[in-house]
């Protein structure tokens, strides 16, 4: 078991060529609906299902998540390399990477640069806070700002103020008109997750961005997960682990709980 | 409150920036003993003091960390911005970030890269397994990997092997011998955190190095807080949160428990 560990460590894997490999993975197409999206898996306690799903539910309501598909996964049913343990319910949602793996399969070179904390002020967004890029670091950085403790998107659901999570993604300004038509269509699948669109050469939410690029702010497919944390109920958050088929998601709204 | 927090967000620093201006401050001299250091400190509950300074004890003699010195501070007390709040404990602790200050101190361009986890078997370390650089993240490297639960001190404080906390840092080949100077007036101080001094232009554990310079990764200050978590005792660390006067610290072999 140790040895088998060593082995998969052997050299320090950064989180952007994780990322690379999961957007090449990404083939699901807004237009007909179908293909596969990258997931983060919350592992959760089964007596705390209910719960959870409210929660979610709530969050992905307010539009703070990519989409509202969810896909539930009971003991002993796997999903990637994991297996759901007794006691134990999986939850497979949306991934904000998936938004990049559209882009790329569109022809767009598109740069995933950081996850973050984007304060909300009054229900816009104003700045980010917290910043931690892709290429430099080995673990998640929404996964390591959520244990931090320093979200509040509880607060934000209920008075409109609190820091969330997010990332940011740079596009050359060359595909500018492709970027919209492509959005466009993300939004009319459902999709809800795009908070920003900067402008060329203009800093985004007080981040610079590099030259003829412009950037993209998308909310944090793990702020149903963050909320979760903030009140208190143990949730471990495999943020970008596996692709899943969309049509074995279903839309949360269709979940009776 | 909320307008005092927006304020002090207002850009977004990144932990490098924080580490300069921290080294800068270090006046700390290995040869007389005198000066300042650069502090971590941890808050933990009044009624688990003994259990807290025990482990810190056993990973302080162990040579888990950089220094035996600690500062014990009482409710009420402070100690940078920080009170010590009723019913808590603070424990100011050496970062290891000290050492790079000494480093600079003596006229040598130290460069702090990451923070990361060393993987080690039987006593020997072996490879970095995760990294997360001081350039490009604004929460700090060692809290962000704590908060993960993937180290394993404990672990390696009985068999030799496990994953432990530690950081990088280059110095240019020019001050090849200014260097060993240094880390054995460094050693003769009694701090005992010096892992690892690669070979110029060389990898050091597993981990490449700017061309001209050289490696040396140093035990992270924070290892005796992830045994306390690993342990399943509450404690909230403040890495790199402020300089203190050694001659307010004592020698941890010291304190009777």
């Amino acid at each position: 078991m140790q040895k088998q560990e060593n082995k998969k460590d052997y050299q320090v894997q950064f989180t952007l060529s994780k990322i690379v490999n999961l957007m090449f993975s990404t083939t699901y197409d807004p237009k007909t609906g179908k293909g596969d999206v990258i997931a983060n898996v919350s592992i959760i306690n089964k007596h705390d299902l209910n719960r959870v799903l409210e929660i979610f539910k709530t969050a992905m309501m307010s539009g703070l998540t990519v989409s509202p598909f969810i896909k539930i996964l009971h003991e002993g049913e796997s999903i990637g390399d994991l297996t759901i343990k007794e006691g134990k319910i999986g939850l497979a949602t949306m991934c904000s990477i998936t938004i990049d793996g559209i882009l790329l399969k569109r022809g767009i070179l598109v740069n995933p640069k950081f996850g973050g904390l984007v304060q909300i002020e009054e229900g816009s967004p104003v700045r980010f806070t917290d910043v931690l890029t892709y290429a430099s670091t080995s673990i998640d950085p929404l996964e390591a700002l959520m244990s931090q403790e320093i979200t509040s998107v509880t607060q934000m659901i209920s008075t409109g103020s609190g820091k969330i999570l997010a990332n940011l993604r740079e596009v050359p300004i060359a595909a500018r008109y492709d970027i919209d038509h492509v959005l466009s269509d993300i939004m009319d699948a459902g999709l809800s997750g795009i908070l920003e669109v900067g402008e060329p050469n203009r800093k985004i939410l007080d981040v610079p961005i590099e030259r003829d690029h412009l950037g993209i702010v998308v909310i944090g497919g793990t702020n149903p997960m963050a909320i979760v944390r903030e009140h208190g109920i143990p949730i471990e958050t495999n943020a970008m682990s596996t692709i899943v088929d969309i049509t074995e998601m279903s839309d949360i709204k269709d979940i009776n709980l």
